[in-house]
């Protein structure tokens, strides 16, 4: 019997094992007033990314890339199934706001702490009073700037007074024997629960694009930031990296943003106007200007960020 | 060119089409106080589950079944990619509670009533005075007979006040500017979400097995019910049939259950109760009689519902 | 901040592993004439499992139930979350023919050694004179008793030489330039191909219990068997003792299979009778005796099986 | 009861359906020389997908735009889950070589016809003289240009003999009785076989934007093609025109990349020059020139394209 994937002769094989990732296996990392992620298990690191991928050049292939290479060029061009080869287990505890969000991603397999079972964790999510975000008028689901402090302060009293409440009414169905599983339904959405998450770094690489995105909410993107930078770049440092300069600050250009750029950086500016006009981006407003268009305003982001100048 | 699986001649093709589904089309059927589940859109219904099943027989064999029973057949064998072959997309409206137990089913497509970008639903689930459920002492996890009526009186006003606080503080908030994503942070469980949620029917089937079960939590089994009983059973009432023979009423006996029941049905009454002995499941307890073991008090539960006296 | 799920204290964290299966860890477990099966890597083990099923019991709850009891107990109600938090890497070598069925289980992560990039594996799966199997009569996709050796011979004889001449072409194609991509189009699907396969325990328990069984293939058995009973049974040998005992082994009885029995159980032979004719499973036929019926015959293999006459 | 997502008013509603798409339904659309695809049944359009991304919006909110506007936003920004509302069913006919790559695509459902259960399709992919093409010398998994006539003729002659001995072998072994499963074992690769494929309309575009691309194999290729151009963008025509702009044909540019190109749009040369040297993408060649470098040349591609200079 022969075979043809390296099976690392004759010699004992060992499990991978990172270090910087063992030295905080357990450790609770802190996110917002009360949560946290902890490193509970992990299963491969950037070798077995680079050992799945060689499954295809079979015996008798010289290693013609480093395995940094290897991985940049993986990432680069979206050969996604290495990455799946590594898998890592968290223990978290988020608010349920948050962790609404969080199961949407659905390639995770998930045991969260039953309120059904047990009595509902103690501790909801509380905001400083320095800590109210305002609604962004740019961006009808985001946040921009603060609400000034003394108002905070009301806020901030206002919410510790429904937790109270809210936790006293718990309490007090308990008491009077309803069951848990039907006491739980006023806990506000601010209640601490917690589980154990496990996903492939695949996986967990799109959930960290989409999460520590700057559209994504302060919540979940502290949490994913957390994750981020102090679990995945430990864990997988080539892959961590490559995910930065070619996922998280990489820039993706249309078809058109193609053809426009191409026409402005040869000079040709009429062309380039045409191509958007064609378009109908660029409507002329009754207040001078241009009519909103995201579009177009998408595009002169991406050319001011090029050094490039609009041609209209 | 030939092909194997039969193309239905020349005659043009029609999507298959279910009158009794397409009579409730849009209508919403009401669940729980203030929710409902709606059929929006619906793919194949009972004929195409065979059509798929048939691949397998190619051209020229017979059609050794009727349809009701090959559909029987596969339902009972679990084959279960041909039902993956029917596919449904319901609007419902759930409060976030029992919402958080549904989307643990990863198999279906979601799209959820966003409250980054919309107010909230003003509506949280209420509950009568009757209706305050006690918990189980059997089962930590369940629950069983209710509160009394007074006290239930109590409980609903209290419920009543703590929603309209939460809903007050949320619209403070929103007054203050505050934004939508941090304002909704501490509204009940019980407040009211929708979504459009679609899914295969092999994972509906397998959602509805959950959720209709007796210890599933009376809200979301509400819910299943509801789609079980008034959308399945139309859709797809060959499926439906041999759904409730073969998997909601059937019974599942392990390979010791087996042998004590083979013994005693052949009047071996020392040998099923050394099976069971054996296993540790008889110790006799201080008190007489047999110390608590779930196993064996499954078995027993088993025997009795077959009719046969369990020898100890 | 305190936290519900208990954190083990302040003593590092360390992986957990299995002496058993580090024993073997790399090691090619051997499947038919040339194929085998590999660990490559691994995470978790039975305490795992406990680990997460105990996320519902919270701070304080005591251990109810020692780990083998939980596990046995979560197996038999199919609560099956805590299973997916097991997760195994392995290395197979396997027929293509083999591997179209392998591949049809979608719950894995796969990298395959590719023939478009390399030379495709110089061995296909040979067949012994006497292990050429004849066409079973009674199951149209089955297998039943071998072809005499005589023929058998001859049979393999000719297996040789298609081997030998398709490999000829492939070579011949290569050295004219052919492109791999397309010369590879014409190889027989018993080519050996070579993968890593990694896959959570829940889903390979799955497999298991869909290839281990009689009806399946038996190539893929061979590797099913290789695999759950030379690798899962030493890596969570609680969860393979629970999983022969509840799954592998069990029998499932459907409502009217119960009736039948219970019927059956207290002497009422005139009654269970009456339920299976009432279903149209006893039709009398022109040769005396009943006319074939599937469900009769199960029901009928079951009674026997219980030590159960059958009341026709 | 009231309900936030529009619910269509009182008339009945109906389910969508496309003209255009039902004119060719059942249809087969060849594809190789005896391949198709036809399309058996699908679910939603265009306005399907709008309908799921309004949920956010909520009662009251006017159309803030166009349908056609608004799918594009969503496939800009990879909002894809309102995608996953629209599904279709395809039966396809595929040399096995080819569903080999296909079916690695694990979000779909499929049913396959069965070699156990029936005798195999007699066809198997055939080489016109002039299709043989040459191993790619650039891209190791790929060709380019073909085998001149006349050594394609005999290649196709080779071809068809090993096609009609390999079936013959097939013929004689079923003749001996062997069993069904086995006596496949050593058919050609190119063996046609025929499938259900059902797959929602995000895994579909994923799937097209793999396999349309030029990397792909050529047969592959063909099937996506037909898919796309003849399927998809009859089915839901805004999506697939939104596909082309911002997926098929857009360019994505790594952190690295951004920064030359935004030095180089500004005329600093040497800057632009010093980042890609500190890359140790400009190593000079001892033949003079550089070093070849992946990253550098795809980067020159990249700058090609949009007119501009590369400053080494």
């Amino acid at each position: 019997m022969s075979n043809e994937i390296e099976t690392e002769g004759a010699q004992r094989l060992e499990r991978p094992r990172v270090e910087a990732l063992d030295r905080i296996l357990g450790e609770p990392l802190k996110v917002l007033d009360d949560g946290f992620v902890r490193v509970v298990d992990y299963m491969g690191d950037d070798s077995s990314i680079v050992q799945a991928a060689r499954v295809s050049y079979g015996k008798g292939t010289k290693k013609v890339q480093e395995d940094r290479g290897l991985i940049r060029y993986l990432l680069r061009h979206r050969h996604t199934t290495p990455f799946e080869m590594c898998e890592i287990k968290l223990h978290v505890r988020v608010p349920m706001d948050c962790w609404r969000q969080w199961i949407r991603h659905r390639s995770a397999s998930i045991n969260e702490y039953s309120t059904r079972y047990s009595i509902a964790i103690d501790a909801a999510q509380a905001t400083a009073a320095d800590q109210w975000r305002l609604q962004s008028t740019g961006n009808r689901q985001g946040s921009a700037g603060f609400v000034d402090a003394e108002k905070g302060e009301l806020l901030s009293k206002q919410e510790a007074d429904l937790h109270r409440e809210s936790r006293r009414i718990y309490d007090a169905r308990l008491e009077q024997g309803v069951a848990r599983e039907q006491a739980r339904k006023d806990l506000p959405l601010s209640t601490y629960t917690e589980a154990y998450w496990k996903i492939d770094l695949h996986n967990l690489l799109h959930f960290l694009a989409l999460r520590m995105e700057d559209h994504s909410q302060l919540e979940i993107r502290s949490y994913a930031a957390r994750i981020g930078e102090d679990v995945v770049a430990k864990w997988v440092p080539f892959t961590w990296e490559a995910f930065l300069d070619y996922r998280m600050h990489s820039l993706s250009l249309s078809a058109i943003e193609k053809e426009v750029i191409a026409a402005v950086a040869k000079g040709d500016k009429v062309g380039a106007r045409k191509l958007v006009e064609e378009r109908g981006w660029l409507e002329p407003s009754d207040k001078g200007g241009w009519k909103r268009n995201r579009e177009r305003e998408e595009l002169e982001g991406k050319l001011a960020g090029l050094n490039l100048a609009a041609p209209w």
